[in-house]
């Protein structure tokens, strides 16, 4: 099952997700990436766009086809989080402002209906920025949702880093965020609790250099940016690489500890806006919604992804 | 200004947007109708959108277009208004559960952005029913908003009929209702406050049984249904042609007091949901951003309706 | 029943408040007042207390007790009427800053609860002010529940004057209202759709200056500064005298009109703070928990006051 | 400053209730605790009330005086903890159901009010229950917080017990924890982040049964039932001693690592109500308005307890 899955790449590059785009897309990967469509989150959508023209480029996937998708929430305002991925949501490496690939000109909710209608086997969809984009999809064309294998997102956990209890990808629109968990369909999250196990510091940038191609050395790049920044904004001594967990589970589900839960989405408090109620105590006796990633076999994880930049020699 | 202006018709018939539509689209009309599209509201979409070929039908108005929109509201779960409106959402006349005419198999948001995207002067549209396909076309590209002129809407009042508070278009989605009075679009609000004052008690009825042509007799059967439901519910003695008012005011702007004033639309709580907030006394002092209807010159109305009515002969 | 009723007025007096104050203590009334308790409301609790004072020191009745009660609301921060009702609080007439007569240094809530436990019969609150005390004796000794005949206020409506959909004495303290409403004792409505239909222009004023008592002179001048913020802030020729209908009721229950409804207290939201829910067409059919006026027999009413004004020679 | 504290304990007795209060009034503690009251929490007041009384009669200390309070929080319905602490609030040891001590019949609420009030120095409020009594207190007679040093919570946390979000305590009212948070007065704050490292497990409970006087052996029940429910609730080893941080804060500050903070409560949303937003990270950049718990150390506090207990004999 796990082999050779349709996958629609939904994301805001952004560090982590050029790196979860990376994995998906290496030789040894066993991915099939339909569409990339971006999302407004990290950075504007056409910066996000940009990036992932630019970081495709660099992986020579310019066979991938880029759509740009929303440009703010369902509901809230727009809002960005450049005091962690900087001006252009990619800072660090040098990137063309003109990226050489083009997008495609579609609306990014009409390459995810049109997609996942005329697919002959079930799609999985991977969210590694805000909601916004599945949820239009689901509102505009809702039989879609028959044909959607698994929705696996980054986003949410028990704690916060945006304010005190809400994540940034499920803060950005909490009533996407919502309207997913909401949808019936199968939803894998990767939220803080188990991306938090996964930063990369001095060590994990140290063994990436040494392998020494030319996306390697991007990563490296990245990964030296983004951990300055959460240094700044966290100290802590590493960024996590949080979008990588999506990949990483479809690539090798095992090494991920994953609870059936119950999840919830805060939308109706200012306060507590994006706040993901997670039920892992079972206090509210519902049906499990989601599958909850509690913990990540850190080594195994560092692995796969030093195998998959080898592959790009 | 007012002659020719070009219209998009966003409706859920439903009787009174029946009645809108028979006006708008009356060989006295000047109103150049680009295009109908359906929404989930008095019933679910595909009963609205049956209803809508059967009437243009009726009109023999077979060259304007017709749309299928959103099913459901943009957060909300869908519910319509059976006991107004009946079974089929527009019960009272014999009409065909297979319409003679088609409608375009595109999605009436998609409709709607192309429409205005394409158009060498800007477009009015006229919105009968809940505003979810506006508000997704304004998330989807909220570029459309530099070519509307105007948005003209049948909802809400400073009283309700759904609840204590809230009329039922703005019960309905009143998230998307939030959108359009938030886009800086010039809003003209047609509610119950001035709707309450046009209705078809059995003078009324009488009166346009009298014009006697295919079209006339139709609008006899949906007035006398009209009647009934309202009797049962409401304990009124007509039932009101709420959506007509945005038609006649295209046609005939004088016959109605419209006051500038600043609306909001409650969202957060679930007692007072879809309830409009009419500053009339100007509490907030902020820039009005609607027109609110507060009176109309009903001989006038009935006037402009019979003319219409005749033209059809 | 409505003779020698004992009763509890919990009030922030205010202009009609006042009026509703010297009607109840006239010599021509069979209301028995066993206490006055002062709220912060249309000014701060301690100029309300001294109003009080004032008040029924020019009635002739300091053998009535006061007692101050809440500086504020429940929950929310306090806020005054300052622009109807003056800096003072009862701007208008000249009044001692100091009063004659003292108040008894009990607590508001102390004395609702006292009076009502060791009362052998049961007690009728009049609240023309925020209902904060009354909510917190019920919180603190909610047996009184059971030795209290009615609770009757004024305040709500349909529709508002402090916000668009909200009256002043529910919005200053909704939370309180809501407990209210929801505690099971009867309650009796006085909300704006009635009180607006009493209003002192200046016909009434002329009438009430003919009958030329020290009582019926100060009510003049109340009247006279109470028109005249009223032309300034609503645009209306006279101020509604309000708080006198829960009096008027106790004194002659038939001159108003009174639906059993069920009614609710918004909350939850900021725009929509205070509003009252008055389920008038029973679409929740829900028990109705008070009986809601919406007419008054305004000539009769005239004629009770100026019976009460004139006995006080 | 710490010695010779004058308290008052507002508490709903409780596993943990009882041993802070043991704790606090043992011999060797050098607390002096003017007063205990009650109030509505894991078990009805009237259950709490009788609790304390036996508590305080196998302390040997019916020199303090025990105050029923609140039955009910500020809004919300009236929730109990049955689950954890059983039918009688304190099930494990087998207690009189007619105490031999006698509560002082006055209102805890008017007691908290007097005793702070004619307390010539400042007074600390111990809240270890639901935060009802504090918070009317201060809406009755806000110029106590004059003269509170400190409120010391157990409650609260950055994840939590009763719901996925929220701490038992805040929970049942929120609007009271609100209130107390934003009141200005320095509040010490030990949530579930440090109770839950303060769990009596086995070894634990065999060193407190060998000091085997009256008031250890009584402490030995309540923790084996303690563990009993914890075990059935959540899966854990023994249960927190969650009220007994209060205490040991006050006996012993330095044991703990406290962080000065930024702490909101969430009370408008049903699905995350009674949340406490900690904010760690200092996001919202505003002056701290309370000292949050985040580690203590283990050892010590055990050594505390049992010199305390010692010193019953």
């Amino acid at each position: 099952m796990v082999q050779n899955r349709k996958i629609i790449m939904d994301c805001d590059p952004g560090h982590d997700d050029a790196i979860a785009l990376i994995i998906a897309g290496a030789k040894s990967s066993s991915l099939d990436i339909l569409a990339v469509t971006t999302v407004a989150g990290n950075q504007s959508v056409d910066k996000n766009t940009r990036n992932a023209l630019n970081v495709l480029d660099i992986m020579n996937r310019g066979d991938i086809p880029v759509s740009t998708g929303a440009d703010r929430p369902l509901i809230k305002e727009a809002a960005f989080a450049e005091s962690i991925h900087g001006e252009s949501g990619l800072d660090g490496p040098q990137l063309p402002k003109v990226p050489n690939l083009k997008d495609t000109n579609e609306h990014g909710v009409n390459v995810i209906i049109d997609q996942v209608l005329q697919s002959n086997e079930p799609i999985t969809l991977v969210a590694t920025g805000p909601l916004t984009n599945i949820a239009m999809a689901l509102i505009q064309e809702p039989k879609i949702a028959d044909n959607i294998q698994e929705i696996v997102i980054m986003g949410g956990g028990t704690f916060g880093n945006w304010t005190p209890t809400a994540e940034f990808n499920i803060w950005v629109d909490a009533e996407s965020a919502k309207k997913v968990f909401k949808s019936g369909i199968p939803v894998v999250v990767f939220g803080l609790d188990v991306t938090h196990q996964l930063f990369a510091d001095d060590a994990v940038i140290n063994r990436f250099n040494k392998i020494d191609n030319k996306v390697s050395d991007f990563v490296v790049e990245l990964l030296k940016f983004f951990k300055s920044t959460y240094k700044e904004q966290f100290d802590m001594d590493g960024g996590p690489i949080h979008d990588a967990c999506t990949i990483l589970y479809l690539l090798n589900p095992e090494i991920f500890t994953l609870q059936n839960t119950y999840i919830q989405i805060e939308t109706d408090s200012a306060l507590t806006y994006g706040t993901m109620s997670v039920d892992l105590n079972n206090t509210y006796q519902k049906e499990p919604n989601a599958k909850f990633a509690t913990e990540v076999d850190v080594d195994l994880a560092w692995d796969i992804m030093e195998q998959a930049l080898r592959s790009y020699q």
